[in-house]
């Protein structure tokens, strides 16, 4: 690999970032995923997959973007559910996430960022100012959106690093909301045929829906195998795949995890499982987890549970809702986005009784023994609104073990015992 | 006052107040108000209303309020500025604030709300949790807004314990922000006609638009006085003028507020201070202030500064601008008043160069020496938009001291010793 590894180097140069460090963050996020995932007993072939692309996560798939540059495509990065991709994608751009799963540059951001900042804001302004994440460095445009406070006011300090565009999400759900939302997908409409320089049309855009569609369909697929017992793929894996599916190569992406799709599906034919049928079934929701945030699903099972669906950005709130296929015009396609991305239930909306419902219908659906609410400490929405899903869901009967983390290591033995007591308690 | 005090007894316990705990609340508010008010010296004649005013807080006024409502008249109760008074007032309705200015029943509110709260969300759900603040007990209705994530999903748990209303406020100022915010204008209008069963009219609100402008041009001549050096009046008693008129009878208010003016006025003509022309002059801005957190602005008159002007929601936010009176029709008073709200600068907007502009213009007029950034510790908004002002204000050559701090008295020594260096400085 040296070859290709000094290939990266002189692109990694390129794109500005600070090798030495950059060169250490590889070297730690290749050590976490080694530990979490390389350990797991009987996981299905396809995720063969995944273990490549996170050997290449700054590497190969970097360098695919640059071609896509070189061959006068754009990138663009958000690391938000809301940003509809499907647009991004029909003007010839690649939607790719941010940097925002590790601790980086903290003695930087909180300079100008208060110290009690949540983990994921702290996290892509410190991988920005560190200069170490290439997805953002390549990135000729980043997309923020107004969907928590921290964000919010973060975004106009990130401005002034990276251009920047902000994309306004109303906080309720009311007829007036959709008008303000309809036009704010048209103002990106407008943003990115600038950027790209492409014209949206009904074809184009057509054809990213179905594309976008299948790739959401395909993790559908892989998800709804999660409702087996005994469990034929685990909580770590599925959650990598949603994680994936924020910068990869879209139709290869969807292929891939169809071929998991198809192996989860002959293995619960034949009642294959990575857990016993009796392991706890755990069901984790609250705040989005990027890369490499793996924290709680190992925790979770390395203490003997498994973990059968997540209510995350990055789970069900990313894959469960498609656009509606059926429009035939631009202006149709554009009512039907504004409509699925309205829908999805973060807790930025007031009130947000359809997040309550997801997760008790999830729960209920995948048969879970227990509900686990992972919120990041000072995540204002999510932290908040853990008390009404706690509430619903001890009403509902299933048990709730709240969690409020960042993503230092810090408090790991005390989080474990927390959870292997609630297994216990569970089960 | 013994008589007196068996009334209000017998009414506060018709609100369903918890007697005890009250007796404890106003015993500790007016403890704290004469340490830091009546140990003043040369304070403005007609500051005794106020000292009135507080004596009276949840008697006298509340008493008023009462006999409003068996009058058939209804209380509407905010704390934000950008709930329009004129609204309320012109269907007959009265505006007060709810407490929200001291630390009370925080293990309660910890069973509900995360520790990590920002002060001001804690104290209002506990001055209601506790039952000690007949303001929200006798009000009709409740007005919430959209400002932050704090307070957008800490009133959906507050609504399950009284009847509550929320008015989204947008996060941007274009065109279609207020598109949505006019809308949102007529439907706050249609639910106080709900509530007060009385119609919105030209007539009606004209008036109500007259007279609370009247108050805050009251406010605006007694603020203007405070660029005098010397300066005729402190830092704090011009902070609890408007902490009051989120409070008080609306013309006898306006009417004492102008007789300090005059005061002031004549002061200024005899060159007559509070303080030593040389005392340091301060600005404070940032998160609000509600009745009895006089902390930072005791802190900094007890170490030989002087106040001299606050950009806060208690502050300028709230008198700056007032609302068009040139309109004659309900559309298009209603459409100025759209305008003057959605025209006030709170750090909850992005990006926000308006309040920027107001800090720095505020002070160049006040001729300060220093500005005193303020912020409830885990207010997003505004300690994250602290980096911005502190920023704007070196460049603009005005040294800046910033406090994230809470309501707790805990950190006050520190507190004391940053401002006696702050005052050292800037002097």
């Amino acid at each position: 690999m040296s070859d290709t590894a000094t290939d990266y180097r002189q692109m990694w140069a390129d794109l500005g970032l600070n090798l030495e460090a950059h060169d250490m963050l590889l070297g730690a996020v290749g050590q976490m995923y080694g530990a979490a995932y390389m350990s797991q007993k009987d996981r299905p072939e396809g995720m063969s997959y995944f273990d490549f692309v996170i050997s290449e996560i700054h590497g190969l798939r970097i360098k695919e973007l640059r071609d896509h540059q070189a061959a006068g495509g754009k990138i663009i990065g958000t690391f938000c559910v809301y940003v509809p991709e499907e647009i991004i994608r029909a003007l010839g751009g690649q939607a790719v996430g941010l940097c925002a799963g590790a601790e980086w540059a903290y003695d930087e951001v909180e300079q100008i960022l208060p110290r009690n900042t949540c983990a994921l804001i702290k996290s892509f302004m410190g991988f920005k100012m560190g200069q170490v994440c290439p997805y953002v460095e390549a990135a000729d445009l980043v997309i923020g959106e107004t969907t928590c406070d921290g964000k919010k006011k973060a975004y106009e300090l990130f401005g002034e690093m990276k251009p920047t565009y902000i994309m306004e999400l109303p906080q309720m759900k009311r007829p007036d909301d959709m008008v303000l939302w309809r036009g704010e997908i048209d103002r990106f409409v407008a943003k990115l045929e600038e950027v790209t320089g492409h014209k949206l049309t009904a074809e184009n855009l057509s054809l990213a829906i179905k594309e976008v569609n299948d790739k959401r369909r395909a993790l559908q697929r892989l998800n709804a195998a999660r409702k087996a017992s005994p469990v034929p793929i685990s909580g770590k894996d599925a959650l990598l795949a949603v994680q994936v599916a924020f910068y990869d190569d879209v139709p290869r992406y969807t292929e891939m995890v169809n071929k998991i799709a198809d192996e989860l599906e002959a293995r619960i034919a034949e009642g294959k499982g990575v857990a016993p049928a009796d392991a706890p079934r755990i069901m984790v929701t609250g705040s989005p987890m990027s890369i490499p945030n793996w924290k709680v699903h190992d925790t979770i099972e390395t203490a003997g549970g498994i973990v059968v669906g997540e209510e995350l950005c990055t789970g069900s709130r990313y894959y469960a809702k498609l656009v509606d296929e059926s429009a035939d015009t631009l202006e149709g396609m554009l009512d039907d986005i504004a409509e699925k991305y309205l829908d999805i239930n973060c807790a930025c909306f007031t009130p947000n009784p359809g997040r309550i419902e997801d997760v008790i219908a999830m729960a209920k659906d995948l048969k879970v023994d227990g509900i686990l609410h992972y919120a990041l400490q000072f995540c204002a929405p999510y932290t908040i609104e853990a008390y009404s899903v706690e509430k619903a869901a001890t009403e509902a009967g299933i048990p709730v073990l709240r969690v409020d983390t960042d993503y230092s290591m810090e408090d790991i033995g005390q989080l474990s015992t927390r959870v292997e007591a609630f297994l216990e308690m569970v089960k």
